[in-house]
């Protein structure tokens, strides 16, 4: 039996409390961490485990490749939300880094996840884990640029960057980490292709905000539930037990948090 | 004959130059290669080449490690030099690059820089050199953090880290290209953590900073040859032609600028 969403998400909540930093760190560590463990709902981290498991790979061994992922992830919010940026004073109930350890250690902080986060991804003996989430990486960092800047040619292009890079990277790293052949990976990437824009325009819908606005409440809900079927089709037309990953699907298209 | 110090920097500023940023940085991509080019000496990336061809390798292979390398280099200045934590508008007799960008666009171009050199590193077969060059990188904030927050135990632990990890990552990096087997890698290694040293001191004394205010003028310069003199003593214990390391030694210990 292929494990379920909790069950992988437990496994990587244990891994990233677990988590031992750089020693060299010295007193930045403290902020690493409270970024870390400030919470999220560690979508991307299951994505990778659970694609890793249905490519032939146990789970752990994702797990390095899952928390580079979101520590990526992590390092976007710190840097996103420096008074620069976006000024958010809170993230998730709890006051933002750069809030609590002032401006400096707080971009310090985003610098270190970013490079915890290689750390991890070069820990396998093959370069391509780290190498795509150097690419996603890069991205993420156009489609911010694109953001703040107001210079994205359209709605889509801003969200495959800004949160579909990261999505798609999660599928990719775990099919290098499973050793899937790259002539057989097709089929997985473009269901990865997918999921970005289903949690993007399922956030829009909580947050009445993007797509609600472009598209309006029912075109958003309409949009979403088409991106969900299309994942689904796209699992369909992978040659492997992919239940876990279509629950996935399921419960991002329907989330209410 | 090996190539002689200007001709790998040489190699090096055409490598900058002529580097394919990721397309999907958009706009971002300008102010990156806006940090890139402002100059600089290439002390690293030339250090990582010279230690690649005397342990075997042809330069250029070493190229993508040293560029790799320059950026990561670059990455802390463009950080470095934003309000919060230095707060300088001139880098190198130009607007730096907060400066000249804004100061959102200064935070993204050095995540940017960072995430292309992982990149880089990542484009060998070997995940070490990007691996060894994630532990540098954290080493470097480490330092950045005890400084800003001046709680450094003392000022060697503070300069080991703050310059020391890149100059002796340049070194360890160029042994993983060169494909050096671990078990032989100390001496060079011994070497490379002397060089970081050799540089700040001499950093300092054309500062009147630093060392020279802790140790005076006569006391740093002593300092800083006897850095040299054990530089050239570990080259001397590696089995290899190491004419150029030391060339490169003495003009660190010389240097006027």
């Amino acid at each position: 039996m292929p494990r379920s969403p909790d069950e992988l998400r437990s496994l990587v909540e244990d891994c990233l409390e677990g988590l031992e930093l750089w020693p060299q760190l010295h007193g930045q560590a403290e902020s690493v961490r409270y970024s870390i463990t400030v919470g999220g709902k560690r979508v991307r981290p299951v994505i990778c485990l659970a694609t890793a498991e249905a490519a032939g790979a146990a789970p752990q061994v994702a797990l390095p490749a899952g928390c580079a992922l979101e520590l990526v992830h992590t390092f976007s919010l710190v840097h996103d939300d420096l008074p620069p940026l976006d000024a958010d004073e809170e993230r998730r109930g709890q006051p933002s880094t750069w809030k609590r350890y002032g401006e400096a250690v707080g971009i310090l902080a985003g610098d270190a996840l970013l490079a915890e986060a290689f750390r991890l991804a070069t820990s396998y003996e093959t370069p391509r884990v780290a190498r795509e989430l150097a690419g996603a990486t890069l991205g993420m960092i156009g489609g911010q640029y694109l953001d703040i800047t107001g210079t994205a040619p359209d709605e889509a292009t801003l969200h495959m960057l800004k949160t579909g890079a990261l999505f798609s990277a999660a599928v990719g790293l775990a099919l290098w980490v499973a050793e899937v052949p790259e002539a057989e990976q097709a089929p997985w990437r473009a269901f990865g292709d997918e999921l970005g824009l289903l949690f993007q325009i399922v956030d829009d819908i909580l947050d009445s905000d993007g797509y609600v606005v472009t598209h309006g409440g029912d075109g958003a809900r309409r949009l979403a539930d088409e991106a969900a079927e299309r994942a689904r089709a796209r699992l369909s037309a992978v040659d492997a037990d992919t239940s876990v990953l279509r629950e996935i699907v399921d419960g991002l298209a329907v989330r209410t948090a």
